[in-house]
């Protein structure tokens, strides 16, 4: 950072002559609530969303700025944690908050910018898969959707996924990583694996099957699930908010462990066009966003 | 712009390796009211207020990126028109629309960040006056503040200042022109002249005279005071939003004729410390900012 808060603006270094940016608007009641989670998990929930955005580019995040919408009842504690989460999750990827603003509003608005720095790589798009790449993920994926179903539940159960829906732990380090290896595209799982990658598929004119045997479902969620009379299959199909990365690569890549093949990509069918298969489920009527909030 | 709408995250060029990054959070019924504005003007107006924050830095605008929050009843139409306002205002900059973000939202909210590049010149901070500098300013005082009074009051009035609340018109070009003829210090006035000037003082430790007999007073303005009891050099002291530029200037420097000289920086005295002072006008109870909304 060249220069940070107290400015018109701030001014940071884009070594490479690009700069990275992706912005997201965070609105109390529709992707956080304040007696569900805390100032200090929303904003690390906040930042961790839109630094995530950053890395599935294959760019280094370096800044964060804030506006942030305050109602009247929010505490000096209460911006004080949130503060801290901004700060605490930028320091993970060794990134700042370098400016913000602050206006009254009737409900808890953050709108987060985030910078990043490619390092002289190109920058890894959506629409570069390739019949017979293979398609990988790095991350959580259900965990959220998972936390979300047993918050709006009422009823006790494990720590772990309520924790995972109020702060998503992004593998910011694959990110990166995957440009370097020759991810042909990527991005950031935010609204659920199948539709996010029917994104990917679109955007390169693909098909892309999942097979199903191969996605990870941890037995804890698998009982959640069971607990709940939930489908646990649609929470790691479906769910948004883990911000894990879903990649294609060549096939002839060596994957470093933290990178799981979950599919393929093929031609586009004839009629079918491009699409995202996933053998022996149904897509549920309304298609595969029916899910989103 | 390398890459612009429809992938995680835009990628522009930022040809000197640096960046200047600023960004603000506007929100319905405290920045703006769809009674009073139409999309477009809000659109003109949410673009403006960041890219003026971008050449008040002595840079020249190149994108924005924009999180919009959309009540459900905003229709198509209007988020055209918003969109098509956004898109004009960076237009007379050189600039785009990068990227963005819809959410639903209870009311409009538009987290507008904007993004500037100094082509190798230093930005212009507030820290730089130093006594014996001029101080000058480029744009409109008072306007919005004027046009603010009028819609609230209800009242028929000369509809440039109802205009010139829904949409500034910043002096896009003085602030990269003022960084170029050697600007010691400059801001956005969007807080109102002698509060913005006072961050100019505060942050280099002096003092500054503002003479009033200097300050632009249109006789349409001051005959719009008179109609609703208002004082109109009020308007121009306090009035933000109106985006002019207040930049301090070595007293050598010849200033091309859109930037008017309105007073001077001194050395802080002794016990007042680093103030604004404007001669024959008593501070108000409260201080300058009392008139904010």
């Amino acid at each position: 950072m060249l220069l940070g808060p107290g400015d018109d603006a701030a001014v940071l270094r884009a070594p490479d002559g690009r700069v990275v940016v992706s912005t997201d608007l965070l609105i109390e009641g529709r992707h956080f609530r304040r007696d569900w989670s805390s100032g200090y998990d929303i904003g690390r929930k906040a930042a961790a969303q839109n630094l995530s955005d950053i890395v599935a580019m294959g760019a280094q995040p370096t800044a964060l700025v804030v506006g942030l919408g305050l109602p009247g009842d929010a505490s000096a504690d209460w911006l004080d944690a949130l503060t801290d989460g901004l700060a605490d999750e930028c320091a993970l990827v060794g990134a700042s908050v370098a400016g913000g603003d602050i206006a009254r509003s009737d409900t808890v608005v953050l709108g987060v910018t985030a910078l990043g720095d490619l390092a002289g790589r190109a920058p890894v798009t959506r629409s570069g898969a390739r019949p017979g790449d293979v398609v990988a993920v790095a991350g959580r994926l259900g965990y959220a959707a998972a936390g979300l179903a047993l918050l709006s539940s009422g009823v006790a159960g494990p720590e772990e996924f309520a924790a995972a829906h109020r702060r998503p732990v992004p593998p910011y380090a694959c990110g990166p990583e995957a440009a370097a290896l020759g991810a042909t595209a990527m991005l950031d799982v935010s609204d659920g694996l199948v539709q996010d990658l029917g994104h990917v598929a679109a955007a390169a004119g693909v098909r892309i099957i999942v097979d199903p045997a191969t996605l990870p479902v941890p037995p804890a969620m698998a009982a959640l699930a069971a607990d709940l009379g939930a489908d646990v299959l649609e929470w790691v199909l479906t769910g948004g908010e883990d911000h894990a990365l879903a990649a294609t690569f060549p096939p002839e890549v060596s994957l470093p462990p933290a990178w799981r093949v979950i599919g393929q990509v093929a031609e586009a069918a004839g009629t079918g066009g491009a699409v995202v298969e996933v053998p022996g489920r149904a897509e549920a009527p309304g298609g595969w966003d029916h899910f989103r909030g």
